[in-house]
């Protein structure tokens, strides 16, 4: 019996070029104060991005003030001071400029500048108090410069709790960006590490969408999208950086997977990865997952999830391989790690981020006790001892 | 080069027996004073659809007034009249509850609800005045009770000008409804000729949706996944209307179609059956698309399209049909024309609509001064004579 809901009122402007029509688009926020929300590392304005997005911005009449505090694996005290921010200068919009880091944070300062306290009075597991939002975020403005987090069209934001080890999606409706402008050409000049992993990202959301119990017939359909598209054109991108063709296809196949994402949410894997991502906050989070990757589906495979042979058939498919219908479960592990070996992650180990094997209890631990929702919602059970297992057999 | 814009916002709720959601969820609109819209027939009174509504309503606190003077083919004055009682009695919000005629009313009695003058003030073409209207429509709650039209999740509105020969479509984002509740049960009730009919017009919107020159990769999507259910469920629907299977299997289909439509617009082929529909009223509009492919996809396989070969594999694969690559163009017209053999429309005749060979220049003129604007994102070029000749052969 087929039920789902679906909502998505994200305006997605998409397209090579596109950046400009932020100077041009009637859809922008109201108001005349917008804060721009951007990474640490000072790459938005080494690529001159951050100053296109102020000068389209001023076109409007639009004043805007700079926020560059976010870490990747952004922290809860930079969200409550951009917040604090938000409040004294009467910010009416956010613009999140950046990657997947950035755009969670953005939301994140969206919603709690509009609501009394912290942070994780709105965060309901962990630490967290489980308070409901009384009010809207402020409107957000999501430009996204990796092909990874689908971030731009989700309602979610992951978030560290500072001096903690709690990493946890917060999720308002009120948080889908009200305008996602993606725009392939800001994302040319990734390195080849980074577009590896942020099309991981991608890629896993896609996956997990596709397995998750409450996916719906259009998370379905946007996630095989976008597997097949991040099988073909990932190992070029990572190649060859300034390969359009490809830059283009990953930018609509991480959205694809966002707006999977958006309807079916992530299973388990993303509980695990965060609980990683929270120990060794150095961990990008797509290579965490790709680390995970090869343990957690051989546990699927052992469950004999058919939906893993769709997902098989998918990327077969994508990289010119035929297979034997009934080996398309059994095939998906191996044909993941050639993939992952094709992007040049074959050899990302978990020790060289700080992991020891002493760690995996506490991890357990953490991913049942911050995202232990996804178990739910993950097609087989999983015991914590499953989940240990897991955390073992990758970090072998 | 890759380029779309996408937007959305309607919620759909969809699954059977989710009708009963109307009477719980937190999202139907704000505001005490309702209006359900239904067609003129008496059948949602006989089914009780009509008694549900207004029972789940009012466990909200809202009460209903009933407007039932919607005909198949809807009229500017019908739209007018419930406008005007909408205003006198300060109505907050419409139900649309029927099929695509009714839907298309409630949204268009939404648009003038809030907004002066007439309705083809804000008709863009023909005589309509191209005013663009200043206010957002009243929200819309969308309850299809056909799995056909898809106007839950567009907006768009198609309506027939009172004694005048010009079906024109209007479209504001405003139109889109806060709320399609799509419920496949609803749908067990309607006889094969109507299923049939309604499921030709999901097919085509689909079709067309994947043709058109605004396409996105998101529309296309959708439109092949309706294809594929169509052709497999569709003849089935026919035979054994009970078959719940068929029906959501169907009710999603047209959904999606309407949401392929929703970001990708139909082609030249719907500007041709609004002509003929507005000339001979009794035409369902899905039976006008069904007499008038033939032609229209000869002409448009003569131009050798590539596209139209992936429609047919979408539609040879749903019948298991296995075809070589280079004959997939050819085969659309001879494979579109078993199908529609096999779901009992084949000896559909325009001249049963009361169609004369002499109306065929009006047919052509009215085609273009109404909606002409779907010329323009056809995938080729068409001249009135090309028009023209497609409705003779279509007539013949």
């Amino acid at each position: 019996m087929l039920h789902f809901d679906h909502y998505m009122p994200t305006r997605i402007i998409f397209g090579p070029g596109k950046l400009e029509e932020l100077g041009k688009t009637p859809f922008l926020p109201k108001g005349k104060n917008a804060m721009v929300v951007i990474g640490e590392s000072g790459i938005m304005l080494q690529q001159g991005y951050l100053a296109r997005v102020q000068g389209y911005l001023s076109e409007h009449g639009v004043r805007s003030i700079v926020f560059d505090k976010i870490k990747p694996n952004p922290e809860s005290d930079s969200v409550e001071e951009a917040t604090r921010i938000c409040r004294e200068k009467k910010v009416d919009f956010i613009v999140g400029l950046g990657g997947g880091s950035t755009i969670d944070a953005a939301k994140a300062i969206a919603l709690l500048a509009t609501n009394e306290g912290e942070l994780w009075d709105y965060v309901a597991s962990g630490t967290g108090k489980n308070k409901t939002a009384a009010n809207a975020a402020l409107p957000i403005v999501a430009i996204p410069t990796t092909a990874g987090t689908g971030s731009e069209v989700t309602p979610g934001s992951v978030i560290t709790k500072t001096g903690s080890a709690e990493k946890i999606g917060i999720r308002h409706e009120s948080m889908y960006p009200a305008i996602a402008l993606v725009d392939p050409t800001l994302m040319m000049s990734m390195p080849p590490f980074l577009t590896a992993c942020t099309g991981m990202d991608a890629f896993f959301h896609a996956v997990e969408s596709y397995l998750s119990t409450v996916r719906s017939p259009n998370s379905d359909l946007l996630a095989l999208e976008a597997i097949h598209l991040i099988c073909h054109y990932l190992p070029r991108a990572v190649e060859e950086g300034s390969d359009e063709e490809s830059r283009i296809a990953l930018a609509w196949a991480s959205t694809a997977a966002g707006l999977s994402l958006s309807q079916a949410v992530a299973i388990s894997q993303h509980s695990m990865e965060h609980a990683l991502s929270a120990f060794y906050p150095e961990l990008p989070h797509g290579a965490g997952l790709t680390m995970l990757a090869k343990a957690y589906f051989t546990f699927m495979t052992e469950r004999d999830l058919e939906r893993l042979g769709d997902l098989t058939m998918a990327m077969a498919d994508s990289i010119g391989l035929d297979l034997p219908e009934d080996q398309l479960t059994e095939a998906f592990v191996p044909i993941l790690e050639e993939f992952i070996r094709s992007i040049g992650l074959r050899d990302l180990k978990l020790s060289d981020y700080g992991m020891k094997r002493e760690d995996i209890p506490a991890l357990t631990e953490t991913a049942f006790q911050t995202m232990g929702r996804l178990f739910e919602i993950t097609p087989t059970e999983m015991t914590a001892e499953d989940v240990n297992t897991i955390f073992e057999k990758a970090f072998e």
